[in-house]
């Protein structure tokens, strides 16, 4: 299968869902899914006590627990921590994993992610089946989770081989029930796109604030900034170390996508430096042209 | 004066405003002057009759005229065409224009305009206050005006050593019955300042959408994009030909800016290269830092 969207229904129950790191992400499946679900049961882990109280504070969670009893007692483990973390996660849950339980992921980049799953699950990677929803805000931990994130957006899974049609399921399901889209394809594709169309915004739109946050004029330049810069920079708000990990370990597709921006961007200075109005209308209107094209598609 | 805000009081009345180019930027002050004061007469002038007549039908303007009657009639003309527009329509109305009458811009550059003023006006430069409205939207045209474009938001006026008191408190007033807020700063500073924190965003989100629709899985890549995405791209979506303008009249100030970026851009892109996580970590905390206090000041 290379790409294609998931069919399977609702899920009947749900039993026991343990979240490692509940924050924004996993935090809103917990919200989304006591909607629907009252009488879920959820677990939260975290390498952070405090962060994961707070979701229990919150009422997202219902317990805290140690990686171990995640392990021990969940049906369901989603995996929200930053993608660095996936290898020794998936390390210590491993010798703890009943043989039904589905593990899946929220990471934003898959080939990655499939191969720490490789080297720490071992023969039990066929219980997990990687995915990334591709829904986030600027805000980050359990407080700014919201049941509604997910409503009516993509979730990307790429399932592995070895999974069952039932773990695959379980994972569909578990979207569905957020309001989510489900859709599959295979980890080099998703890396591929996403680089393009997550990670290198997030790179520029961060490489441009922390360059007028350099400025020795900075404080005026903030002074008379719009709503144009406001949508533009919003996504440079993220997490630090989200980020840093998403870029690590999508260098590869995002450094080669990086090169590409890299040539568009020289050409059209290179038609402003030599005042070629033409080519620059040019390259204006088809990227307007394409983000009215886009805008009037996607819903969003 | 360097820079400061503007506290001259509101309009007692307005008399006849003509607006050059009625789309979104004219149609808007138009809508929210009649909101203000009910009895105000608007005349719409403007290269493209159609449009103009468009600004007509929805109210916006009460009569549709040449440039030589809107200089013989107004005693405010409010231009708003493309900037590169500006010294032509400047000529043609120079002959005609009332002693009285106050001339005011709402082009994204002011170096440029104040030339092409001076040009343009001769002694009558007198008459000419330079203003530029931050605020815009990504729609285009005299149907995507709203009476509340301009409210909350940051007006710049550059005025001339030549302009009267009066002259400049005319065009203080008409900004404020829009609601905006009045600062007043040297060309120059402003031009600098715009091509950081507007007119760099632009080029940037257009390069990156134009290099987006040029790949060969474009339509896989828009599929799955998302609110990160959205948000980052709005402003590319502007019009070709206005932005084209803004570009070729700050030239210099914005090729300046864009090798700031191309440096900032080849720094991060080096730590990611060599996988430099804590130099990655940093830099986008910074930006996240600056942008998160950025947001908790702005008020956008």
């Amino acid at each position: 299968m290379e790409r294609g969207e998931a069919t399977v229904g609702c899920m009947a129950q749900l039993g026991t869902l343990a979240i490692v790191g509940p924050g924004l992400i996993g935090g809103s499946v917990a919200a989304a899914l006591r909607k629907q679900y009252p009488l879920v049961r959820i677990l939260g882990a975290g390498r952070n006590p405090l962060s994961v109280q707070v979701a229990k504070d919150l009422g997202l969670i219902d317990e805290v627990v140690s990686l171990e009893e995640a392990a021990q007692r969940a049906d369901v483990i989603l995996l929200t921590m930053p993608v660095g973390a996936t290898e020794s996660v998936l390390r210590t849950l491993m010798p703890h994993l009943q043989p039904h339980t589905v593990v899946t992921d929220a990471g934003s980049t898959k080939v990655n992610v499939v191969e720490a799953a490789r080297q720490a699950l071992g023969d039990k990677v066929a219980q997990f089946v990687p995915g990334h929803p591709i829904a986030g805000a600027e805000k980050v931990g359990p407080q700014a989770a919201t049941a509604e994130l997910y409503q009516g957006r993509n979730v990307i899974l790429t399932p592995l081989d070895e999974n069952s049609e039932q773990a695959r399921n379980a994972v569909v399901a578990l979207w569905k029930a957020c309001g989510a889209r489900v859709l599959l394809m295979t980890p080099d594709v998703h890396d591929r796109v996403l680089a393009s169309v997550s990670h290198v915004p997030h790179f520029l739109s961060s490489v441009f604030m922390w360059q007028v946050a350099m400025a020795p004029d900075a404080d005026l330049r903030f002074a008379v900034a719009g709503s144009g810069f406001r949508d533009f920079t919003r996504i440079a708000a993220g997490s630090s170390e989200v980020w840093r990990d998403i870029f690590l370990s999508n260098r590869e597709a995002v450094l080669q996508e990086l090169e590409e921006v890299r040539q568009a961007f020289a050409q059209a200075e290179q038609a402003l430096r030599s005042e070629d109005g033409a080519a620059l209308e040019d390259f204006l209107e088809r990227a307007a042209l394409a983000r009215r094209l886009w805008a009037g598609r996607s819903g969003l």
